[in-house]
């Protein structure tokens, strides 16, 4: 039987290269926005409307929209809250419909949407993405958000990380150079990960901006079992995964 | 004083954004075309005219000129020569001027062009390009040909091991997250290359049309001391560098 393949997408410029309508397509963004998507469905969020341009997001906020929206890591003045994880506390977002703008992630998402599902995966939800990717047994594209089309590390480890525990099943193969790459940038970071993330570029931005304290948080594995899925236009829970 | 940067590049689609006019750019695609192109100035040929498209190699065969030209590791049939640094004889390139042009590696020589200096880098002349950045104390930007504009992880090695030998001089720092994953990359290969390389794409394309005789071959560092050098249109001799 032929095996499903993996690839990595280190860049969303380079999406139309590893564009792939037969495969599930898991978005992070690790610092922060999908790692803050997952936390608002953990806190009980009912959908989250992801929006690319500040525009867009002003006009859902003149409609009385609760808005979450940043550029470079900081808070638009329109926007209710910003892009921290924190940001997403049960009392503001439970069973509410929030509308999400950020510098790199919310792109990806619409970028990603030519593929047969699109997720937001972060560490937080690890183990349900490989149960639920295993299951479908489909190709599975990591769409890794970047930093303004660059390539970063942190969704990079979190991509890699993902490849190599679906590769433990029996139904996935990958011949992707990216994905090979991103396995092994995992296996050596994974000894000392938090070491590992002092280095990275994104990490020096949110500390020049005093937004570093979520970074241990966002590295945190299998705080739930929640999977956020594109639902049209906007992000829902998905339902029924094993 | 401040130090010059280092950044890498992992596919031509991705140079807008590291695109730097200060920079040395080191153009790199080991498998085949930077490594064949200083294999020419090895066996002395004056100079190299690289072109992007078929349609240019073909209008410079039909006015008289030599002509190396593939497209997937295939040598077109109006050429003299494909791609291979076999290919590159002294018999066949000594004093002359040869058009030259591949499926990844002639497109990124000249989407370079934009930089201060455009340099062919390979294993091959590893520690001559080492010297000369670090006297020039520019800005190295080290843009990877990648394969169709896909990451591919052995020009990221190559990437990783030359952005390492230059960060050991004084001049030169990152904070590039592609530049530190690419010499995290080459660490973890240089225990076993050969092995290593093994299991790149791009060695079971080659594989696959019996061209992977080089491999060896376009892994062997420092075989000599000549750079080629971007001048105009065409690639010539890097004169008195130290």
């Amino acid at each position: 039987m032929e095996r499903a393949k993996i690839e990595v997408c280190y860049s969303p410029a380079l999406f139309p290269y590893y564009e792939n309508r037969d495969a599930v397509v898991v978005v992070t963004d690790i610092l922060r926005a999908s790692s803050a998507i997952v936390t608002a469905f953990m806190n009980g969020v009912h959908r989250i409307i992801p929006v690319g341009t500040l525009d867009e997001a002003r006009a859902y906020k003149e409609k009385g929209y609760m808005v979450a929206a940043e550029r470079d890591g900081i808070v638009r003045d329109f926007a209710d809250f910003g892009n921290s994880p924190f940001n997403f506390t049960p009392e503001r977002v439970k069973d509410k419909e929030i509308v999400y703008s950020t510098t790199n992630g919310t792109q990806a998402i619409h970028q990603a949407s030519t593929g047969r599902q699109v997720l937001i995966g972060a560490w937080l939800n690890l183990s349900a993405l490989v149960r639920h990717i295993r299951s479908e047994g489909s190709d599975l594209l990591v769409l890794c958000a970047g930093w303004k089309n660059k390539f970063n590390l942190e969704d990079t480890l979190f991509a890699g990380a993902l490849a190599q525990r679906v590769l433990e099943g029996e139904g996935h193969d990958t011949i992707c150079d990216a994905t090979l790459g991103a396995i092994d940038l995992y296996e050596a970071a994974s000894q000392d990960m938090m070491g590992y993330i002092e280095k990275v570029a994104q990490r020096h931005r949110l500390r020049k901006n005093n937004l570093d304290d979520v970074i241990g948080y966002c590295h945190e594995v299998d705080r739930t079992g929640l999977i956020p899925v594109l639902e049209g236009n906007s992000l829902v829970l998905l339902k029924d995964h094993k």
